[in-house]
């Protein structure tokens, strides 16, 4: 008899989620939802306590300093209420930036009424720590670095202990966009200093969308008080009500509330952040091995490779149409993600949610069978694409 | 053999929720949340449009003008964008409180630098339309009038009507907070105007909690613009994204939208707003006369009672305890919601969600069964609680 395989497949027929979130949850993360709970009642309470603890947890023994406040909405929201909340109204944000979601924070400082300059390093290339120290030190206004741990525009992981080297080291602060990266990569305050960092229910922890949270150094959410453009998304009010009654300030989530809190103990279950991490490795290197090996190029080097998604070059090949592609994978059972790269054509291919190498072996199969009914003789892509990874090694 | 009943137990053994969100959902709607869903996919914009397409509906033929913009986050976050995208920075809003509500629109209105003036009617007295004319008439500077259809705090159903009226007699824009109304309490811009309105997802219309919504003038959606004090929070910027591409913005609460999308089909199939609104008012008046028959007092007159959630009096029997009486409330399957009146001691029922008067019976019955536990003789309410409430009839 075939014993039940550790990651079956969605239970609901539903294609696997190649995406960086919402990505394929566990089916147990989704059962948890079939309750309703009052969010005012004390088992509700005691969840909100569990979430925070286990949250904060991940940080190791160096996050003893740090709070965690989960906050209704999407990662972006948390992004902007760490955004305004941390960063006094007169300070100054240095932006590391290479791609979408550098970009987005930029927007979202100018919208909410704080200054910022950006290091735009285009779609891919990754900000260096000495990058970092010229810029802090021509620019004494400077009060806060923003990093983008890993940027899923490209799937690059930026350098974020350099980075944070330099900031500290010119004597300003940290702020890290860990979105799609916490819960796989570590990010412990023992080894990378930094104030505040946001994620979200729906990246490596394997939730389902509906809320994120900021994990900072408590003395910074107490500092933060009165600082917020906006009372939705005030750390330091969410926070201070949280530690009062327990109770989130607005109705929260309940339901994806409860997932997580399963996605949470599955996490501890699979051996935590390193497991986790060395499971999507895994899904990575035989997804990234395949497919290099039907001819794909991934945008990036090894090096700068995230285990969390991969760009690869559209073929040059007319017969490559990304609009087919995508529907003869999802026919297969795989929906994946179109690319960002403004200079070539691309598309993603996430590893992170609840697959292993099995499933990735398939997606590369499925990849394969989609190039050969599309009448795709070459995955190769055009030259441009070959130029344009050039300047990673410049 | 008996018949399946139309509204069955919750299926996993939790208590009802008789709070004014999140409530009893349909195990039906929480099913839906079983299925993982890609954001970018076109099922799942199909899905977004149908929800909008449902949502917009519900106002009858008055809607033609009006779009819906469905928002991530609490009904409070869809208040601060409705407050945010609608009041210019020069505006000025008249803020019509009568609880916990209303007091918090003015709070947002001054966090995000928005000018307000408040009438503040205290604990429960209904702001009316003379009242609005007066004040308009007085302070040409006010630009919009801020209405809470339903405040949720004493369970008044507010003269929106009236308020309208005078509002609009005076030249003004009219924003009205329906968030425990919308779906139950017809808001037909036929027969009641105004700009635009904020619901959530886990109210009337008994989807689980996870984002709102803000139907507006399509036109005055346009004329937002660069208006919103936050990236997140502009209605104009989420609306102009779904326009274009389908999709929400950043990351959507995909399940909780499947859920909301089987919520609206269940809406539709009970008969709509007059049907979902019509049980309710059973729920209310076989709850309100058994509580009644007990010795129980309602904060309000039958003439302001809502449909969605009611406030009694606590017992002024000093063996009646309110943390006592919510437990035996909840070992009987019962969860019950404490008051917000500053003046007297108060706990409130709700009357929204998946049941139906056989369950209401049923609540009566808890609370007669707790009053004998706890050795309460006497349900009356201590004379200050009648005086308070002979402030109504004045």
């Amino acid at each position: 008899m075939p014993t039940t395989p550790a990651f079956p497949p969605p239970k609901m027929g539903e294609p696997y989620l190649l995406t960086p979130g919402p990505l394929t949850t566990a089916y147990e993360v989704k059962q948890a939802m079939l309750k309703d709970w009052g969010s005012w009642d004390d088992d509700f309470r005691a969840m909100t306590r569990d979430l925070r603890a286990r949250l904060l947890a991940l940080l190791g023994p160096g996050g003893a300093g740090y709070d965690c406040v989960p906050l209704q909405g999407s990662g972006s929201y948390c992004v902007e209420a760490m955004l305004g909340s941390f960063v006094p109204k007169d300070g100054k944000v240095l932006v590391l930036s290479n791609g979408a979601y550098g970009l987005r924070a930029a927007a979202t400082l100018d919208q909410i009424g704080r200054g910022r300059v950006l290091l735009d390093k285009g779609d891919y290339l990754p900000p260096r720590g000495d990058e970092v120290a010229r810029i802090l030190a021509d620019d004494p206004a400077i009060t806060h670095v923003l990093a983008i741990h890993c940027e899923t525009s490209s799937g690059i992981l930026n350098p974020v202990e350099e980075i944070s080297e330099a900031t500290y080291a010119a004597g300003r602060k940290l702020l890290i966009d860990s979105m799609s990266a916490f819960g796989a990569i570590p990010l412990e305050p023992d080894r990378i200093r930094y104030e505040a960092m946001v994620s979200s229910a729906n990246k490596c922890i394997e939730g389902v969308p509906g809320f994120g949270f900021v994990i900072a150094k408590t003395a910074e959410i107490e500092a933060a008080k009165g600082n917020s453009h906006s009372l939705a998304l005030d750390v330091h009010g969410q926070w201070a009500t949280m530690e009062k009654t327990g109770q989130w300030r607005f109705t929260p989530p309940t339901h994806v509330v409860a997932a997580f809190i399963e996605a949470l103990k599955m996490h501890q279950a699979e051996g935590g952040v390193a497991a986790r991490g060395a499971r999507y490795e895994r899904n990575r290197d035989v997804m990234v091995a395949g497919m290099r090996a039907l001819g794909f190029e991934t945008l990036l080097d090894n090096r700068w490779l995230s285990p969390i998604i991969v760009t690869f070059f559209c073929p040059a090949d007319p017969a490559f149409v990304f609009a087919r592609f995508y529907d003869l994978m999802k026919q297969k059972g795989f929906i994946i993600y179109p690319g960002k790269l403004t200079v070539v054509d691309s598309f993603r291919v996430g590893c992170i949610g609840r697959m292993d190498e099995h499933v990735m072996a398939r997606v590369v199969e499925a990849a394969r069978a989609s190039l050969a009914e599309m009448g795709v003789a070459s995955a190769a892509p055009p030259a441009a694409a070959l130029e344009e990874r050039k300047k990673l090694a410049a």
